[in-house]
C-alpha cells in the first residue's frame, strides 16, 4: 500500500495531467505506471521529475541501456524495490540480455564486497587516485 | 589511518606476496594499491578477492568501462571515499571522457532522488514489471 | 511476516504488559502497534525504546510535528517500510497537509541527490562550514 | 581531494559562470562554495541542481529552518560528509539554536534505532497506518 | 516476485543442478531455498558465491553462530528483507536462544544510533584508535 | 572538524561532567573520547546514550567480544568511520585476534554480497523462514 492514493486520469488535477498525456506520448503507451500516480499529489514534483528524466536518460555520451544499468545498480544499493523492478524491466526493454543481467549483478555484489571491506579497514586514498 | 597497518613486500606473507606479483603482473604496474596491502593480512580474503575480481571485471557481454561505471555507482550509493576514488581513476583509466562523468553522476543523481520518493511514497510495484 | 510472533497482551509477560498498558494510557487509545507487540519479547528493550521515545518526541525547542517529518525523512534514508508507514501516519495525525507532506518528500529527494552528488565528486568541505 | 578539480571562475565555461553568479546574487555573498565549483564541470547538472534547490527550499507550507533540519536528518542518513557539514552551517545561518541542534540529533538517533529494530523484527505494517 | 524466475531443478543448467546437488549434501536437506534458484540464471555467480559461503561461514577462530550473527546484524543493516530472514533462521537453527535475538537486536539499535550521532556530529577519530 | 566543539572538562555543563566521570570510574580510565565530548552539549542524550550503552554491551547471554564484533559489523554497513576505528579499537581491547578479525571481514563482505544479490534479484522469502 502506498502512503498516498495512486490518482487515476480523473482524480489528478489538470498539471499532473498534462504529465500523464506527455508520459503517454513520449514513451507510446496508454499506461502511466504506479510512480507517476503516486507523484501526482505534487504536480510540480512531478513535472520536475519527469522533465529531468527525459534529459537525463536521452542519448549522449552513454547510450540509454548503460544508463539504466547504472539506475538499477543504485537502486540496488540503496535498497528500493520498486525501483528494482522497474528499471530492471526498463533495462529488459531497452535490450539487456540474460548474459548482461547476469554479469551486471556480478559488479553489483563484487563493489558491494569490496566497498565493505575498504570501510571495514579504513584503507587510506592513494595519492595516485587524487592526482 | 587504516584499522590495521598496510603491509609492505617485505611484511606480508608469502601467500600475500604471491597475489601482489600476480597483481604487478596482470596490471602490468609496479604499483600495489593500498586496498591490497590492507586486505595482505588475511591471503585468503586478499586471494579470493583478486580472483573473483578479475573474473567479475573481465570483458563479456558488458565492456569493461561500463562495469567500472556501475562499480563507481555503486561506491557512490555506498558512501564508500576510497571505492569512489579508486575506481573513479580506473574508469578514467580505461577511457571514461569528462562527458562521460557527468552523464554517470547525473543518472547516479537522478535514481538516488527517485529511489527515495519510491521509498517514502511505498510506491506498489505495478503488476507489468514483474510479468 | 515477522522474524517473531507478534504478542498478544495475554501472551506478553507482565513487564511487557505493563509497557503495553502505558503506551494505552498515554496515547489515549486501546489499540498498541505491531512494533511494540514485536518487541516485547524483550522487555528491557521494549520499555528503553518507549520511555526514550517520549522524552525526544516531547515538545520542546522543537514542535512534535517538526520531529515526526524528521523522522519520516530518516526513516525514507533508511529504507524501513514499517517506519515510513508509520511515521507518515503519525505525521499526518499531528497536523501534517498533503502541502507539507509533498514539501517533504521535495526536500528528501533533493537531499538524496545532492548527497549523492556530492559523495560521487568526494567534494572537501570548506573552511567556513566548520569554523 | 575531490575527484574533480573545483572550478575557478577563470576555469568555469560561460554558462557555469552564470549559475556562480546568480547563487552570489540570491544569497548576498561573493562566496560560492565547493560543490557548486566542482558540479561546474557539468553545466546542465549545475544550472538544474541549483534551479530546483531553490524551488524546494524557498518558504511554503514548512519553513525553510524546517526544511534544512530535514536536510540534515536525510544528510546524516546518508553519510555524506560535506552535506551534514553544509547544511548543518545553512541551518544555524536560518536560525537553528543549540537546543534545536540537539533535539535534530535527538531525534535522527531515535529513528536510526527503531528503523534497526523494526528491520529486524520484519515488524508487518499495520492496517491502520495504511487505511 | 524477484526479477527473474525461480529455477527449477529441471530449468537449472547441468552447473547450476551440480551446485544444488552440492547443497542438499552439504546441508543434508532435499531443500535448495529461492536465493540458490534465483542465483542459478548466472551459474559462475552460484557457484562462486556458495564455495566462498562455505568458506567464510565455517568453524574458525569465529563459531558458526557468532558469524551468522554478525550476518544478520549486516542484513539488518543493508536493509535486506530476504537476508534477515534467511540468516536469523540460519542462526536460530544454529542455536541462539530468544535471549541471545535480543541482544543481537539490542546491539544492532544501539550501534545504530551511536553510528547517526557519529555522523551527524562528524566527531574526528582519537588518535589512540589509530595507533 | 566535528560540527560542534568537542567541550573540555572544564566547558561541558556539571550534569555532562558527572558522565565523564562515571565514563573513567567504569573503564578505569582517565581518557574521555571524542564521541561523549561532542555529545555534551546535550546532557540528556549523553546520559541516555552512556547509561543504555552499558547494559547493552554488558555480559550476556553473548560476551562482550562478540557485542563488539557485532557493532563493527553494523557500523562498517552504515559507513561510520568514527565508529568503525573506536570499535574496532575496543574490539582489539576486549581480546579480538588477528583471525577473527580477518574472519569478521570475511563475514561482513560476504553478507555485504549476498545483501545486494538477493536484493537485485528481489527474492521472495521461502515459507519456511517465517514458519
Amino acid at each position: 500500500m502506498p502512503t498516498v492514493p495512486l490518482l487515476t486520469d480523473a482524480e489528478a488535477s489538470a498539471p499532473a495531467r498534462a504529465v500523464f498525456d506527455d508520459i503517454r506520448a513520449k514513451r507510446q503507451t496508454d499506461y502511466v505506471n504506479n510512480f507517476w500516480r503516486a507523484l501526482a499529489h505534487d504536480p510540480a514534483q512531478l513535472s520536475a521529475t519527469w522533465e529531468r528524466l527525459q534529459q537525463v536518460m536521452a542519448p549522449g555520451a552513454l547510450d540509454p541501456l548503460v544508463k539504466e544499468l547504472i539506475y538499477v545498480a543504485v537502486s540496488v544499493a540503496n535498497g528500493c524495490s520498486y525501483c528494482v523492478h522497474s528499471h530492471t524491466a526498463a533495462a529488459k526493454a531497452k535490450g539487456m540480455t540474460p548474459e548482461m543481467h547476469g554479469e551486471l549483478l556480478s559488479v553489483i555484489a563484487m563493489a558491494s564486497q569490496t566497498n565493505a571491506l575498504a570501510t571495514a579497514l579504513q584503507v587510506p586514498t592513494d595519492d595516485r587516485f587524487t592526482a
